[in-house]
């Protein structure tokens, strides 16, 4: 099996590559000549100031270039190193960024390392050696790992907490504390946190096979972010369910790694994206840790959702919680221009209320109840002359659809003839003719569905404002349908000779716009006329190209039936005379 | 085949689920109440001003409601709608976001609305709806994929471009600007705008199979958001070239899409993640894409990376380039807390210097020439014997390695001797211990490799500051010796008893700790016993568990021999006993 393929340039010079492109697109970020380390442009805030320094192999980005921010104030991590993917960085590069830091003024530099035998050893050593330079510097070791119910001789191992003690240590760093104040805290924090990660999938370092095998529809829980294997592996459940369980191993009270949660504590929660899971899991994740946290009686104060230390494309998350007080609240809040830290909200998540009510806009939401008037008698006609010929011409239409679309549009139709009919029966006609398009719109907006739904309503929607009980002789009737026909194409975006409905109700309202001006022979005349276009429009859609619509998918070739829509345009058409005629 | 298990609770609820994590993240988000709508949470703040809401199907986070804002001077959309997975919101919950801002006050709602023919009728439906019902609506339409050469009748795709006009009209609305102010603004805006996609994965609506089928190692181009087809299948290159092509394409002249760039034109860059990308590879590209416009003569004036537009967890990425003049970038740069926008600097990107130099820090960065001293000659004497006496050792430490490691104990300790025999054929041999000492840390961590190489060097770098030319008697040395090796302990994490090779120099150190207190007999009687301490040290880690370094991880009834690296600190100390005799 070959490696699987990546969007780098090379597996030599991934690491660096990132890290310029990190740099580069983050003004206040830049490189340390020679060296993978992420500084800080502004050194010259660090004066006297206690300076950050984390690190740690590459893969886990945004960690832990992303953390390095600078701006007075605003500070997280003064510097970063960066080692090969899932390898600890070298202790001269280590040493070049304490150096670099101790050369700008801070008082002294405190590294935040991962608990892993490399970081250790290789941290530890630049440690030393930058003592014997005359540095004042400590180390905080993050071991924070809820996996294994005993701890080992190498302890647990660091993961995402990492980024909460970059966050709070920076916060007093920025506030000038002391680097023993800042150690005595972190320590502190370091005891009431825990991670834990699941994986539904492995990675793959660049170059390399994937770093272990996991069939699909399986999980493994309690993983590290090298691939290192977890404790358990078993059949994909529901989120709700992983999370459930994850949050009871954490705080398994039998484990060595317990983090002790009670009623009542306060938490920060922090879900991690490994790489490759979708946001939308992770938005169902971040809410299953909410709800599972609240059940317990805890008390959720923050929450980051989001991909903050990454095993490259690991389809996976972790949950890190902390117990957080006022004081540890209030260091996390401090504002912070890092760039992979991100914006949070100030305010308890647990006990808000995050309900808005909208106002009601149901159809006839206004007035709900509609009176008749002189019209109604005549619409209540037209409108079951329409639903008859409708229905009459579903197989028609049906059949014309087959031949170039899905073969539904007769069927369409008689839904909406049939919600119309069915209204009809139990409702009064408004004598606002204005207030019947309205209901329309909504019967044709829930019952027809489809684009064709969405259009018709669009139509009757944007007519209905023009046509009122005061106001309905021709000119209105023509306003109205000049406005329905251009908010369908607007928002439809076809034109007449796409070979859409319309094409036959284009020339239909042009030829009444036409003889509106001066009806010879009265409104019927004008309504005859617009029906002979309407049908010679639709007749002509047998020679047009579909350019809009499920037939511009159809070679023009195999289309030589007219267009369905528009064929039910005209019918409607046609239905509306012949109940006006009748009615002469 | 199977659909892809996902971390989600079912297919039915993640949609409201993902939502619901979303807002119960972000205290400044609320839920409209029966509505897949994200508002904001004050929206006193909207008061005379124009509410902008977008939306769209699901499956994009953290699209569209991570970029609803709340907080005055900080909006960017005042409410977005979902739909379904990949599907558009229906009309209802449209019209309901709508008359839900209206009735806060705000002055106009502007309708951002990506060009799906979905999307277009519903949001335009529901834009009739709150015509009728006295509100100011106006609809802005993004359609900025470069893709197509020749432009359909549907139009050019909305893509992540999106989000800059969320941004910019953003800013627009929470100065006060009008209505028309701001749709004149963002159509200009729009036609200085493209996008392009690539992948290497299919994505895979929940419940369902993937959206297409492409080979290991292919990439596709030019697709859109719900993996619609792209333009050109090919094998994935290098991310530079894939950069470069992109960005040919989407200015190429003979293209309808054409983004016309020219040199000198100032750009805003979004590199997009269509979801499983690792963050390693988008940087990567970042990177790519940086120096492309710039090796083009364009001025890359601010770059966002990340998550902005996601189709669930394709692994691909998209480019979005936006040419801007000082006002749109006078806009961008405006500050929001909508949890999805990211700390972005307002530093141009192009022309900075990002690189910082470091001090000095080489070995011997002090003082670069060693002097000679009275015990240069000895201590030659000395590293020459434990020199010989490793090299001598080699295929012993080997095989005892050979029983519970990787086998190659005996060679990284004669890379050691032989890069320290090196050194002593062309240096003269300080006669200030100390320097000796950081002398040596320096060879064996550059030379010797692993952890041993670090541990060594870590030891002699804690030690070297307790010996110096005016003080290296018994004293000095035992007070080196323990500060070497509680370095050893507090960074490599083991005790005595785990069986590594502090069984062997522990009890000398004690041994030497001891006698030091009044030496009888003098030095070299403390040296013996010391010596003898090692070597019994060293022979009882044949009894021991190993509860560090590799040999922890092979069953302990397996490992009878004593450990390799006891062994050889015991030839060490045996060595320099030997070579202080000789010379007695």
């Amino acid at each position: 099996m070959e490696p699987q393929r990546k969007l780098i340039n090379s597996v030599d010079n991934c690491v660096d590559e990132a890290l310029c492109g990190l740099v580069r697109s983050s003004a206040d970020l830049c490189m340390l000549q020679g060296h993978r380390v992420v500084i800080r442009s502004d050194l010259e805030h660090l004066r006297g100031k206690v300076a950050l320094l984390s690190g740690g192999g590459s893969g886990h980005e945004p960690a832990h270039g992303g953390y390095v921010g600078a701006g007075g104030g605003a500070g997280l991590l003064s510097a970063a190193v960066a080692g090969g993917v899932f390898a600890s960085p070298p202790p001269a590069s280590i040493l070049a960024a304490i150096m670099t830091l101790h050369q700008a003024g801070s008082s002294a530099v405190l590294l935040i390392v991962k608990n892993y035998t490399g970081d250790r050893l290789n941290f530890g050593l630049a440690a030393e050696q930058a003592r014997n330079r005359g540095v004042v510097v400590d180390m905080v070791i993050v071991a924070e790992d809820c996996a294994f119910d005993t701890i080992s001789k190498a302890g647990r191992r660091g993961l995402c907490g990492t980024i909460f003690i970059h966050k709070l240590a920076g916060a007093m760093a920025d506030r000038g504390c002391s680097l023993d104040q800042i150690v005595v805290k972190m320590t502190q924090v370091l005891k009431a946190m825990g991670t834990l990660g699941v994986s539904l999938s492995p990675c793959s370092v660049p170059g390399c096979r994937p770093t272990f095998e996991l069939p699909p529809g399986e999980m493994e829980l309690g993983l590290g972010i090298h691939g290192e294997p977890g404790i358990k592996r078993s059949t994909v459940t529901s989120a709700d369910e992983v999370v459930r369980m994850m949050i009871a191993h954490m705080t398994n009270p039998d484990s060595q790694a317990c983090l002790p949660l009670n009623p009542g504590d306060s938490v920060v929660v922090c879900v991690n994206n490994l790489g490759g899971l979708s946001c939308l899991e992770m938005a169902v994740v971040t809410r299953a840790a909410v709800m599972c946290l609240e059940s317990r009686g805890l008390m959720v104060v923050r929450v980051m959702s989001g991909s903050f230390m990454t095993s490259l494309e690991m389809a996976g998350m972790s949950l890190t919680l902390m117990v957080a007080d006022e004081h540890i609240l209030e260091l996390f809040d401090v504002k912070t221009i890092a760039p992979a830290w991100p914006n949070l909200s100030r305010v308890c998540v647990s006990g808000r209320d995050y309900i808005t009510v909208p106002p009601p806009t149901g159809p006839g939401a206004k007035d709900d109840t509609h009176c008749e008037g002189p019209l109604s008698t005549v619409m209540r006609k037209s409108l079951e002359h329409v639903c008859f010929t409708l229905l009459n011409k579903q197989e028609e239409l049906n059949s014309l659809d087959r031949a170039a679309g899905d073969g539904d549009c007769g069927n369409t139709h008689a839904q909406a003839a049939t919600a119309i009919q069915e209204w009809l029966q139990s409702h009064v006609v408004p004598g606002c003719p204005g207030k019947l398009l309205s209901v329309l719109a909504g019967l044709v907006q829930e019952k027809m569905g489809g684009s064709s739904g969405a259009l018709y309503s669009l139509f009757l929607t944007a007519a209905a404002s023009h046509v009122t009980e005061g106001q309905s002789n021709a000119a209105a009737w023509t306003a109205a349908l000049h406005a329905g026909t251009e908010a369908m194409r607007r928002y439809g975006g076809a034109d007449p000779g796409d070979r859409t409905m319309l094409d036959a109700l284009c020339p239909a309202v042009d030829e009444f716009m036409k003889l509106n001006l001066a009806p010879p022979g009265g409104k019927l005349v004008a309504l005859q006329a617009a029906v002979q276009k309407a049908a010679a429009g639709a007749e002509s859609t047998r020679y047009l190209t579909a350019r809009a619509g499920r037939a511009s998918y159809i070679p023009a070739e195999r289309v030589t039936l007219p267009d369905p829509g528009a064929v039910a345009v005209a019918a409607i058409f046609g239905a509306v005379l012949e109940s006006l005629q009748g009615q002469d």
